[in-house]
């Protein structure tokens, strides 16, 4: 399969590209790295990336940024670009992607934890990860051509807390996580939310 | 208690208003009707409501548009109305009101049945719907001196389903969606998605 990754260079999507790029073909994307640049925020981005790669056969997306703040403290701004960037950004990549992408191809999603696992200083970022969900329930059903999408939800990720200075047993291996990723890819599920928790890799 | 019904004269609000109004003072706001107007989508005409009502107890929404339409028809314009009305309109009332809702009190979104029953063109409102309940999960960590918030999933409702010449057998009576409602506003529950299947009239 020809796969186009996006946040190539993250923490998950370095772990997704390992796990992937033995038996399919990668195009790398990034912000500002990779083979081919996007910007989840703007359509036009999106609609540019979409016009530069053909015949491709999944998209797994393991970027999207949201704000995390105290309630109080989350402004306007703060709401409207988490829901421009990791919400509608990954939503428009299904609905301009849908077009595009081959027969029985797959898009992968990513939501988290906070969806239903909330803390304080998570309400945007928890709107935000349910959105999505709700979405890839509800555009399973009507993609053409045997097209699926899925979303994955990872939890905290070992690498992340790290680097965040906090205890990395807390979390989950990105190498597990991605576990979740190659399955959505590789299955023939749509419509779903997979916890990373429910997944090994091989 | 002094409850702020928001959609009073809607189907859901009107059952909501003949619920509460024999044990509690409501003040009925509509986009055009009521005692008093907002229109969810501008931050500005919710901070004008709440500069207008004073201490209030409860905040019932049961107003907020969403667009329902086929996912390849659904535009860049549907999916910013609906997350500005139904999805931030109904964020917006929390985040504003917060600070001036009495100690104790409480706010009833409404999200609906879509987020997590999808049908082909509910792809837009399954968002919103789901993103709402992903929210109040969070917000409800947050809200200080005791305020709570919850979220009522209403099924399809019977008059609805009549009045766009369906059977409404398939449906739920507004009298029954309306006690959910009530055991949000009158309980002691928080962070909870409420279906309205779960609730019978007193």
């Amino acid at each position: 399969m020809k796969i186009v990754l996006i946040g190539a260079s993250g923490t998950i999507g370095q772990a997704v590209e390992k796990a992937l790029s033995t038996r399919h073909q990668i195009v790398r994307v990034g912000r500002t790295k990779g083979e081919l640049q996007v910007d989840l925020a703007p359509t036009e981005s999106i609609k540019r990336l979409f016009e530069k790669v053909t015949q491709f056969d999944a998209v797994v997306c393991a970027a999207g940024a949201a704000r995390f703040a105290p309630l109080e403290k989350l402004t306007d701004e703060d709401f409207a670009f988490s829901l421009a960037n990791k919400l509608m950004g990954q939503v428009n990549l299904v609905r301009l992607g849908m077009k595009h992408i081959n027969d029985g191809g797959s898009f992968t999603l990513t939501s988290g934890v906070l969806a239903h696992e909330p803390m304080p200083g998570s309400a945007a970022i928890s709107l935000v990860n349910a959105g999505l969900e709700g979405f890839v329930r509800a555009a399973a059903m009507e993609l053409p051509r045997g097209v699926r999408v899925n979303v994955v939800s990872p939890p905290w990720v070992s690498e992340t807390l790290k680097s965040m200075g906090k205890d990395p047993s807390a979390g989950m291996p990105a190498e597990q996580v991605a576990a979740a990723y190659v399955a959505a890819v590789e299955g023939q599920q749509t419509g779903q939310v997979l916890s990373a928790r429910d997944f090994k890799p091989k």
